[in-house]
């Protein structure tokens, strides 16, 4: 795999699990890019999401830590290497979405250091969770950044899976809470997205 | 662009540059992916160096702020939305690389409201300029990251271009003082690179 002499077995394993998550880049999401060229995949979404919370880390509560938020994020769908990307208004694949997905993380992480492996699952199963100002805020950005693409890219994913208003505003639930300030805005993009028939009413 | 009465003029600004920052993920790298069927883009890419920030954190100068490297890593190709992505061994490209790459963060960054605007390039500058911990360590990872790709596609970029030992290792020098852990590593790496006929002697 690497050198071997010259690595130590801790860094080979760090090593390891860097180049696994290059796998990260092939895994396609539902979402395209606002050009419409393609979907978007896993990786670059991912980033996407860190830029967000880089930029909009003021409308999270006071007092939440961005270095954790930006961990998670960059972590949040490792396990969708083993896992695929389940789509968000799939209510078929969300039943066996977590047992897929503790599998998933247990490969993944497992690839690890111990101590590593520990820490970076933790983060991970506290962003599932979703009780942390942390986690609520990291995931309130995961809800935000297709609503962006699917308007800015003129429906997208909505038009071609038929998406109710009522479906995008219960997904889009966790904003609400997470990031107050920001909730109007989703309301009145929500609202646009009907007028411009991108959503069922 | 954005429904007008439910978002500040400040927010507008925000979702701006966020919905001009999906344009990174085409500008496209020479680098290819580990299982060679396409070429990286710069939005993976940054998510890919801020995952190995995570990963490899213990190896970067005591008391280096995670949270700044993460945040000028996913910062720090965001200019290449207008002044695009630089080979690193294109010497001509080199010549004007540093007057294109001002003028587009003048323009990127200055889709974001003031504060921001001045914060996040003083970030890029200080990634750009390498003189802080944090600054060299993502540098590190941002060269690093490629010669592990190389690697493990069988040459890549390398054989490609016809790229020799001396020249990988001149661009691989700042990671011996950002993460000396690291430098027997890429050394042993590159050695076999050359072993494997990836490299020229």
């Amino acid at each position: 795999m690497w050198p071997g002499k010259v690595t130590s077995p801790r860094l080979a394993q760090q090593l390891q699990f860097v180049a696994e998550a290059d796998r990260l880049k092939t895994v396609l999401r539902q979402t395209r890019l606002i050009d419409g060229s393609r979907r978007e995949n896993s990786a670059e979404h991912s980033w996407h999401l860190a830029l967000m919370a880089v930029v909009l880390a003021e409308y999270a509560p006071v007092g939440t830590d961005l270095a954790r938020v930006l961990e998670m994020l960059v972590l949040h769908d490792m396990i969708e290497i083993e896992a695929g990307d389940t789509f968000a208004y799939d209510a078929g694949a969300y039943r066996d979405k977590e047992a897929r997905e503790q599998a998933a993380a247990t490969r993944t992480f497992g690839l690890l250091p111990d101590d590593l492996n520990r820490r970076l699952r933790a983060l991970w199963e506290e962003f599932e969770a979703g009780l942390t100002d942390e986690a609520r805020f990291a995931n309130a950005l995961d809800r935000l950044q297709p609503l962006l693409l699917n308007f800015r890219s003129g429906g997208g994913t909505w038009t071609r899976h038929n998406i109710s208003r009522e479906q995008v505003l219960r997904r889009m639930q966790p904003i609400e809470q997470a990031a107050p300030e920001l909730w109007p805005f989703v309301l009145g993009l929500v609202n646009e997205a009907c007028k411009q028939g991108f959503l069922t009413d």
